[in-house]
């Protein structure tokens, strides 16, 4: 099967099985690790300071997430500041952020570019517009050059869900499945809206389990985290991440 | 006088001389020709198709804009369109664009990029982030590597101006002007706000009638495309190019 036909066939079968389930957050199990080890704790608004970045890698240094996600001209500063506290930490940085339509070759440039600067995970953004106009095999090899050129490092695939239909959301999910990504991802923060359970059991029904959906876009409290974990995501991008396990310290409090 | 020393005089001589003046547009000398040639005619948002971007170079060339504005991965075709139409019209391409938080090393790859697929003018995002650390070392050599590497292309410099201070605002115009940037411009259009008068009036301010002022974001229709220009404006993006063409041509025939 090529790439249409597959796509096709996931697309035909979304339309006959697919049900969206709201789905109930199930707090039952939270604690601090198992949240922290969730969430990729964002920093990438463009105005953001050298020193918002130190207050921001300092204060979200003494939490357990599973990485600081910060744009690629903070990147060696970031590496730097997590070196000299001597803890460990992940770097998720980002490609092609965050509109996504610039050429494939400056996408690799930026790839190369994260690799060299001791990036643990990329996430880039699909080209939105081809994605629309339907330029498959164009996002195909895009997303299969990040992935070639991007070592060992994690990769996911920013599909920006606000601006797609329910079957662009499905192509995006399988390209970006058959293309050899490791997550696919629903919004980059800065489109018209976030993440949402629909979108994210969507994406789950596409990839069919062979590659995680991260949720990331307006994921402010920890009900909400649960929901989008409940639906599928397996991990959560937010630039809440320390007020939401303040929450689960606040929510463990109580219980004892 | 060195590039601190520089900003400096000019922030010490804007707090003591500086006063904004609310600008009356003048319609008296509207024509055409002469509206069409201050507008970058622009489509930038993510999700548009190459369906829609024939549409918008089509429509556009039947219009007198100075160029039309396409982001660097739709570039190629915006050209082949152009030169399929036997008419005359600049291209206009973005870098950096919209959050400008990449490194310079990227921004020249795609300076390159577009001097090499027949961009005639760039518009640059600055490092909004650098910016207001202060970094303004950083920040001139980057737009001295983006003017560097654009052979003989005209390049506009984005400071972003709806998230600086006056004295960030005259920062970034100085640095730009010093970096032998061609023209200033206020906003992405993806910010919090555009362009508003005051704005184009301290840029106007800082670079001392020795560089351009673009007036992007926002400009929506004639009269305040017009207020933008009284201010100081000597080129307008806008996405509403047509619409505030056929405005002028509406106006036109009132006055017959």
């Amino acid at each position: 099967m090529n790439l249409n036909e597959k796509i096709r066939e996931v697309v035909g079968r979304f339309r006959r099985e697919f049900k969206y389930v709201e789905v109930i957050p199930d707090s039952s199990e939270v604690n601090l690790e198992k949240i922290g080890k969730l969430i990729d704790q964002t920093l990438l608004k463009p105005y953001a300071t050298i020193n918002d970045l130190r207050v921001f890698v300092e204060k979200s240094l003494n939490y357990p997430f599973h990485s600081l996600c910060v744009p690629l001209s903070y990147l060696e500063e970031t590496k730097k500041i997590i070196e000299r506290s001597g803890k460990d930490m992940k770097i998720t940085t980002v490609v092609g952020f965050p509109h996504g339509n610039i050429p494939t070759r400056i996408k690799v440039e930026e790839t190369r570019y994260a690799v060299d600067h001791g990036a643990d995970e990329i996430d880039m953004v699909i080209n939105v517009g081809f994605l629309k106009s339907g330029m498959y095999d164009l996002i195909f090899e895009e997303v299969k050059s990040v992935v070639e050129n991007s070592g060992d490092l994690i990769v996911k695939v920013i599909i920006e869900t606000c601006y797609l239909t329910d079957e662009e959301k499905i192509a995006g999910s399988v390209i970006s499945k058959e293309a050899g990504a490791n997550f696919v991802k629903t919004s980059t923060g800065f489109g018209e809206y976030g993440a949402n359970t629909r979108d994210i059991e969507i994406m789950r029904f596409a990839v069919e389990g062979k590659v995680g959906i991260k949720a990331a876009g307006g994921i402010r409290d920890l009900e909400f985290l649960l929901k989008c974990v409940k639906a599928g995501a397996e991990r959560i991008g937010t630039s809440r991440g320390i007020e939401i396990l303040e929450e689960v310290k606040d929510c463990l409090q109580r219980r004892v």
